[in-house]
């Protein structure tokens, strides 16, 4: 496995692959890797002949200092993974190669970026678009895998990739969950056993939604309140958004829903001390209204 | 010589173009190709096997509806001035191919997109940026050519690409003139006899300064007093800026010229009737201070 620090060098990486006619597919990640990254690697592996992880902790896109300073660091481990996984080359630059310190340029999707963690984290996306289009022109990629834990992220760089017209395939892997239904992310870690334990009314609260859409519920206020209550069940959950949302745009739903909505969830899991706001946990999932009888 | 109408289209070409080993230089135009642009893909032709002239009056990058409606349109004119200059391919889309309804997605380079034509002109940048960005990933040249008569759009232009991890080499090619000096530019066929004989001024207070920079001069506000004063003496001749700026960043210079520095300008030549705002024209030139001795 290949370790590559420098864009210049990654470019021309990518012009040897593609003059030998390989396709190539990047899995682009944070670091922290686990469970989850491992099948986008997967999923990267079936689309492509070379499968590329970059892994680089973007700075800009942390809106909380203190989030960044606590997202874990396993950089060794993080090789031993992509090298279990079959990775053939990892990018991994350091952030003075990412942003040279003139650097001065942004992409920003406007509309798609605004609602729900848009709202929640001022610019956030802008700093997600503008790393995600510099590895997609350091690396030239045909593909490039996201999971859909991070739906808003995959919702606006799909739509970056089609207004910029970038020449990549752009790939949504399903979230990969613990036994209990937890999503994983690197933030989990950071949860203690009682906050971990409670985490799971997240995916509990998804399915009590997606079951009363298939008993019949077409009420969109109801189906809110019930994300909200099923999630009041666990004491340290603290509801940053739970909502309902077009899944193309991201949109308000209409009052009674006509087809498919994405309900979309955004947790703390407050320290037990009750100080501080906790360990923020994303969740999702399209819910399907069975045909009207 | 091919024209091609289509993104996906001309993604096809470049893709057969390079796995054929061919080298791609894209000159970008707005249309109504004069000398300048002859120029430019005279340029291209020394630095590529193919060269590829997009000629698309992007909407976006005119603050001023009026200025776009009154933008000369030549397209078969244009189409003949590309067949005689041994251009390969015209990319020549439409609106609605290059913006769909529900494009969200702008690129942008900040600092040096503030002054002189940014503050003149609000979003216009921003709009180049990003229809240059779409251009290079619908085209994946390997060089791109651009006017030095543009000079902060071709500044904000390298930077971007720079920024990003473009893998395109940004050519500047010289202004090229008329006999009084005049730079060409397709805002120029819009000039009635007088304001045209009166355009020369720009060209002559560069000349001057030049000249007196040359001289010994390096007092960077006698400069542009002396800009100024010459521009003065065209009585159709209204100053929108002329400035002497930093030719890496466009920032201040300092008060005693050290090196070299840009002078910019931008006037309008009023209409003779004295009603409305004029033809706004740009010119420039980098001023370089003799060594002490």
């Amino acid at each position: 496995m290949r370790i590559v620090e420098k864009i210049r060098a990654l470019q021309e990486c990518a012009d040897a692959e593609r003059a030998a006619g390989g396709r190539i597919a990047l899995v682009p990640t944070l670091g922290g890797l686990h469970a989850g990254h491992v099948s986008l690697i997967e999923e990267a592996r079936r689309r492509a002949d070379r499968v590329w992880v970059s892994i680089f902790l973007n700075p800009t896109q942390f809106d909380d200092p203190d989030d960044l300073e606590r997202y874990p660091r396993s950089f060794e481990a993080d090789l031993t993974t992509c090298r279990a996984a079959g990775v053939d080359l990892v990018f991994a630059p350091d952030a003075d190669e990412v942003y040279r310190v003139d650097h001065e340029t942004a992409v920003e999707v406007a509309e798609l970026s605004r609602p729900l963690c848009g709202a929640a984290r001022p610019g956030h996306f802008r700093a997600v678009c503008t790393v995600v289009a510099k590895l997609l022109l350091a690396a030239k990629p045909h593909v490039a895998v996201f999971g859909e834990k991070d739906f808003q992220q995959l919702a606006v760089i799909r739509r970056m990739v089609r207004d910029l017209n970038f020449d990549v395939e752009i790939v949504g892997v399903p979230t990969v969950r613990e036994a209990d239904g937890l999503a994983l992310s690197s933030r989990n870690a950071r949860l203690d056993p009682e906050a971990r334990q409670q985490a799971a009314v997240l995916a509990r609260a998804l399915d009590a939604a997606e079951a009363a859409v298939a008993a019949g519920e077409r009420d969109a206020a109801r189906l809110v309140r019930l994300l909200e209550a099923e999630i009041g069940r666990a004491p340290r959950a603290e509801i940053d958004y739970a909502e309902l949302r077009d899944p193309e745009t991201l949109g308000a739903v209409p009052a009674r829903l006509e087809g498919p909505v994405l309900a979309v969830l955004a947790v703390f899991m407050r320290p037990a001390s009750g100080a501080g706001p906790g360990v923020r946990l994303l969740d999702n999932r399209v819910l399907r209204p069975p045909p009207d009888v």
